[in-house]
């Protein structure tokens, strides 16, 4: 049919995050069926903070015409300046740090600032130099890897795996053989990690700053599922900022992900350039994630909410799962277990698995049960690293109905046994 | 501070439609003030509409947990599938078109539609050759001037200027000297035009339309404020849709901007491709606007509201505009509106103004009423192209309450007699 441009043929192809994706609404649409969904990063619907939504809803609806202004009325590009203000001075009061509106910019859900951040400034420079985004950890997040329009924008770099337990690992940044080269525009982390679950310590966001500080280029934390909020972070960290710092956070995984409202917290150069894509790619935001949450960045309560009731719910889902994995896997075959820091998946390792995580998928899905392969968070990596862990893992996610992930559990263990009785028998 | 990359330098500074939706989003925001607003493409708030979208928001209340549904899931990446149904079956039932669901695809603001459509078909292709979006006139749509990524993404052709009255124009495409070369991607024009409020004829469409198909490549309609919804259409016309046609939609202007709902009706190849790059870019599409209009799509009722009550309302806007315009500018210099055929605008051309209308604007900024420019429209011409009417013309919204509208062109007045009592005297 119709010829696609370079940059078509890359971002109109089929991808992991796309079919994933698709995956994801469709069956949220069809109610499951008979599909168990462990592969969307859809976040729970939480009662108490549904009630939550739902209040906020009838208190726009009953004051004036605020509803009519949130759907009617365009946003400045960099996001409604009452959010924005709000957003800062909670920042400030709440976490001590040195922010204003000026350092402060909304876009359409937490993905396409990533799509604006790294274009802002890896790529292609005006004199030709091409920079890249340093991954210093993979695996790291599906939705990152498809987003070049033109040539590679990944450099990532493989951890080192400790044994942090019984059937439990972790991955950490392999510093001794981390070097930032002049052809890196940004560092990039997504803290906690989507996929893994881990959460980088302190020491090493703080190793990774001065890293970034000594060549003048930024450090980007994702935190879609981090501080301050929807934290959904199981571990003790600080969340810090500097003007050095680009920080990512969404209402997504608060329960709001049908609104799209990501923020950026950065530099104001940087804010500022962030707005003027806004405003060339999508012209505006949309409003009514930021009207809804609005008046809990006030108050404060969009902390209390995140640390007292998202927080506690998803330790006790990682709990769960975890419990089940050790209870159904038991000594059926080796496996490993990322440990559970935050966010919302278990990272499985079967290491030897004869067959590959891609394989593993399709028979899972054959199965009603969908994950997602663990080798798609394994990019930008030198085409030669043959690293046989990157086709042993899966993620699955661990916020569906108890029983769904109790099933599709009991289904993974089922295939992987099987995988190992063809190669055994 | 940090270093741009070249694409981070184009989308990333400044633009006129990032100026544009900055100056809107926050005279909106701060209630108008002594700012008289006729820059944006800010639509009414049409009363009637207004009521409507209210009873939506109660009705999806009352219904068990729809809202929380829409706020709280993800929808798949081309849109909520009902909302596909439901607006593919409108188009064949009421308009006779032969489209299904996969033809249909969902993004978040026609905006960001365009970015992905110029972006799929023309720049850069596979084996180093170089595409454009043929626009054959303009003036055009500021918002497409600066969605490039990489080089020169339009070829702008000139119009045939007709006199069709006292102190009346209209463009017509030039169709004696436009050539279509190989290196177009696709064709594109608004209808009604942004900024003229021109309607291009069925004859004029349907010409385009058969050197797209000599070309075997689309030709791109944008139907922001067209058929068949919105329908801010004063002229008689046939909405036509067939597989060589890209046609976008919006539900900006009903009313519902801050929803950022824009749809694609096209070949199902170009529609999966629109779906991929949603998924690469933002992850999904806001939920709200789909939700709201599902029922109204379903019913058939978004088109009587479209013909009944929005049309007719810019129907009059466009008549008292025009009226104070003849009233309050009479006989004190030369001028010329564009024909008012449709959309939320006046195009005001002053031959032999002796400023810039980019000083012009200026000068208006300066006593508190906001337009645009009309050079910011006249994009993707050779350098060459020396054509003092670029810089003579203003484009000025008609949708603010009256009292606005008519004190801006008094001011408007005012500053243009100014001008010519500068030369003269």
């Amino acid at each position: 049919m119709f010829e696609f441009s370079q940059m078509g043929l890359r971002l109109g192809g089929p991808s992991g995050i796309s079919e994933l994706m698709d995956d994801l609404g469709h069956a949220l649409a069809s109610g499951g069926g008979q599909i168990r969904m462990l592969g969307g990063g859809q976040p729970a619907h939480i009662p108490e903070m549904d009630v939550r939504w739902r209040q906020r809803m009838h208190e726009m609806m009953a004051h004036g015409d605020e509803m009519e202004k949130v759907l009617g009325n365009y946003d400045p590009p960099r996001g409604n300046a009452a959010f924005l203000q709000a957003l800062a001075e909670m920042l400030r009061r709440e976490l001590g740090w040195q922010v204003t509106a000026e350092n402060c910019a909304v876009t359409a859900g937490g993905q396409t600032a990533f799509f604006f951040l790294f274009h802002l400034l890896a790529g292609e420079m005006a004199d030709g130099r091409r920079k890249k985004i340093l991954l210093p950890l993979v695996p790291e997040y599906i939705g990152y890897a498809n987003q070049s329009v033109r040539g590679d924008l990944f450099q990532a770099h493989l951890p080192r795996i400790e044994h942090t337990g019984p059937n439990e690992f972790k991955y950490r940044i392999d510093f001794d053989t981390l070097v930032v080269g002049d052809d890196i525009a940004a560092i990039c982390v997504s803290r906690p990690t989507n996929p893994t679950g881990n959460v980088l310590t302190d020491d090493e966001i703080f190793r990774l700053t001065e890293l970034a500080a000594e060549k003048g280029i930024p450090l980007i934390i994702d935190n879609a599922y981090g501080a301050p909020f929807p934290n959904i972070i199981f571990t003790e960290t600080k969340p810090v900022w500097n003007q050095n710092m680009i920080l990512t956070l969404s209402l997504s995984k608060l329960g709001l992900p049908g609104t799209r409202t990501g923020i950026v917290v950065a530099h104001p150069q940087l804010v500022a350039a962030i707005a003027n894509m806004s405003a060339i790619v999508g012209l505006a935001n949309p409003g009514i994630g930021q009207a809804i949450v609005l008046p809990m960045l006030q108050s404060g309560e969009i902390l209390r909410l995140s640390n007292d009731v998202v927080r506690p719910f998803y330790i006790e889902k990682s709990r769960l799962a975890r419990h089940w994995v050790r209870e159904v896997f038991a000594s059926r075959f080796d496996y490993h277990v990322h440990r559970s820091e935050g966010a919302l998946f278990l990272w499985l390792w079967f290491p030897g698995l004869p067959i590959t995580s891609r394989e593993l998928y399709v028979r899972l899905k054959n199965r009603g049960v969908l994950i997602i392969s663990g080798d798609y968070f394994f990019f930008g990596l030198d085409g030669n690293v043959d690293w046989r862990h990157r086709n042993e893992c899966l993620r699955m996610t661990f916020t569906m109905p108890e029983n769904v992930v109790h099933e599709g559990i009991q289904v993974i263990a089922e295939e992987v046994e099987r995988a190992w009785r063809e190669k055994d028998g």
